[in-house]
């Protein structure tokens, strides 16, 4: 049963998400650690992922990439761990919308920001997300004056959200504002993130020791 | 009923996606179309969506957002349309997938280049979609060599990939391949696609000759 799920990941990447998502799951999985140009564009890999990128999952047959599509995944293959919105309320319009909002305009115009590549004001039509302060704005709509971000309890929309924002929050991406710090509270508080930072960093800096040995 | 389903769009926009799913699903909608810079800008238009951003759907009390969450939106509410993946089966992990790749690396890689905003190549790990390569390469894995992304029937997946690679190949964003071309007619030929074209297209010639007259 344990490597029945499989993680492909690396601590240092988008993985913790998943590896995140696991732990709330609470089903043993197993992982397998990747490095960036070695391993994660090996052959084998690449025939899992043509894009040679973590955090990638296995369940059997299925594979599931894109660290968003891996939290909806799970919640959805596993509804006993409580994890999805309710189908068929307004709830779960929310935590689709939010899912999506945040794996396409806010990764995409956090990226673009910290790269110096955001759209220029004339051409915002063109990009997706149109432009960063709009994002920044929605995103503290979305998780201000609520305990979650969709309907009454945590879902894996919570999750993937709250590691966007704890993220940025850290890289200096996302700008500090009290909405996103109360809600980064709340969401790393969640033994189940605590559980699953404690095993990414000691792989991460077991990785880091072995390529200062070598 | 009619008023039930309320699509925001513009027929100059990614609205044009989530019009030809509300075909698909083929419940009685309404359509208001909104103009850039004024209607969309208003203040009872930010309330349902504070990015002044079309496609939105309102359904009853839920609002949703992002065109692929339309999609699946629609999809999970109306089974009986038959436009989701079967949960709990490969399929869905693959429905997924695809959904979001499209939503996120596609979508921002595509944008990207179509600006002339591309990761630089030293860049590539800090960038969600890596390179526009890998990105193009994957999406033609993706549809290539089976009549559906995800499982045995149409679904919403390939309404929402298929509408990126029909508007890639029609605005030269997306280079021309075989499979692309073949996935496009395949899904270019639904009769719900045509429908909502010939709609949008006359909405469009509508809203031009409007701004001429004035």
């Amino acid at each position: 049963m344990s490597a029945d799920l499989i993680l492909y990941s690396n601590p240092m990447s988008r993985g913790r998400i998943a590896r995140w998502m696991l732990e709330e799951v609470g089903r043993p999985y197993a992982i397998e650690y990747l490095d960036y140009g070695t391993t994660m564009r090996s052959p084998e890999f690449l025939k899992i992922n043509p894009m040679g990128k973590v955090p990638t999952l296995r369940h059997g047959e299925a594979v599931v990439t894109e660290a968003a599509a891996i939290c909806a995944y799970l919640a959805a293959t596993f509804p006993d761990a409580g994890l999805e919105a309710e189908r068929g309320t307004p709830a779960y319009a929310d935590y689709l919308r939010w899912l999506f909002f945040a794996a396409g305009p806010v990764e995409a115009a956090v990226t673009a920001k910290a790269l110096g590549l955001l759209a220029p004001p004339e051409k915002r039509a063109m990009a997706g997300y149109g432009d960063y302060g709009s994002v920044i704005d929605t995103l503290e709509h979305a998780v201000s004056g609520k305990s979650f971000i969709a309907g009454d309890h945590f879902t894996a929309a919570d999750l993937y959200v709250g590691a966007h924002i704890g993220w940025g929050l850290q890289f200096g991406t996302i700008e500090s504002r009290p909405a996103f710090i109360a809600y980064r509270d709340m969401v790393e508080a969640r033994p189940a993130f605590q559980r699953a930072k404690a095993l990414d960093d000691e792989a991460m800096q077991r990785m880091q020791q072995q390529q200062q040995q070598q």
